[in-house]
């Protein structure tokens, strides 16, 4: 069965809600964050150390859009993916790394220097530069979703997967009362998703039944 | 004809090197670097800003690695990508993305805020903080590449491609001299192909016959 190491509202919520998307049983295994300082055993699974880890038989991946990508492409056919031949390939992909590389990455640094770092080693400049530029970059999706209810091929795909966690993460940081409309309103059709409120109580489930803090990663420490 | 937006040695790179390895005719436009302030007309074509910016029929893509697995899938069948049910598939999902969100976002840290930003802007501990971060992770690499030539499936990959860009930027950053002895070799091997050969000659023809610069952009401004 997959097995994928998370921590509560980290990253590797992406392949959470993939699989309860998905329909494919796996084993959640819950880690307090962050791993390589509260879990050092966790280093000899992942010497990274970060999250996620997905492990399905030889496969181990660490990238939580590859794994959405991935686990599309195993258990194809799906609607969750867009094929080579259809419309809407491109931007499939494109929407897959933009969510990670473009909106999720920058966040990282908002988080780290406003929050994780001790006080006299913060960069409030650094994370106000960096909120900004995630801030304008999110603005480049308000024209496209203004006439659509998804990113790509006119249907829910992996890749709003990839981009809806990054606007689950903007959320932890504050930053969501600065969305504009379009992007408000698909961040709301995102959370009714049945999948989505799943793979939410699986994370809280989980984390109970192991003892794991269920305060969001994102915002502790 | 695809067309693809590119400044000297840039992220664009990764999508110029995968046509010459493809051997697909493409028209390349050189830009000065950042465009957004030195091209304003580009903001047109990109309202992002961003470079790469690749154009296919109805396709616009500007994410560099999701256009390498865009480039291999639409030439389709090539040994450069991994099919979803070869040995090596995961992998080659994960370091596809790894090589620009793990590996060349930190790296845009210190380029910012060690170069570009104005003096009294600069951040050197932010800087200092990111190159030790993308070196932690691309050390993960070393016992991988101290057995295997290539990333993934036993040959050479659009994967090789993604990472091999964040080692290209790595050199131009200077932080290249710490590379572990298995990466230094990998870097070798990639700068041997003759595509990659051809992706340099080529930039620097269309920079000259477009009157742009030839100077690598990651090192100016």
């Amino acid at each position: 069965m997959i097995k994928l190491y998370h921590c509560m509202s980290a990253r590797s919520f992406r392949p959470l809600w993939m699989l309860e998307e998905l329909g494919v049983p796996y084993e959640l295994v819950m880690l307090p964050f962050p791993p390589r300082v509260l879990q050092r055993t966790y280093l000899d699974v992942n010497p990274l150390g970060t999250i996620p880890l997905l492990i399905d038989g030889q496969t181990r991946m660490t990238e939580s859009a590859a794994i959405c990508q991935y686990l599309c492409a195993v258990h194809a056919p799906t609607p969750l993916q867009v094929e080579p031949h259809d419309h809407g390939f491109g931007a499939y992909l494109n929407y897959l790394h933009f969510g990670e590389a473009t909106l999720t990455f920058p966040q990282t640094l908002v988080l780290r220097y406003s929050r994780f770092e001790p006080e006299h080693r913060r960069q409030p400049s650094v994370a106000e530069d960096y909120a900004k530029w995630f801030l304008a970059r999110l603005r480049s999706l308000e024209p496209l979703l203004a006439t659509r209810d998804f990113l790509c091929a006119d249907r829910f795909t992996a890749a709003d997967v990839s981009v809806g966690y990054a606007l689950m993460l903007a959320q932890h940081l504050g930053l969501s009362a600065q969305f504009t409309p379009a992007v408000t309103a698909y961040w709301e059709r995102l959370q009714e998703r049945n999948a989505y409120v799943r793979a939410l109580q699986a994370q809280e489930a989980s984390a109970r039944a192991q003892g794991v803090s269920t305060v969001p990663a994102p915002d502790t420490r």
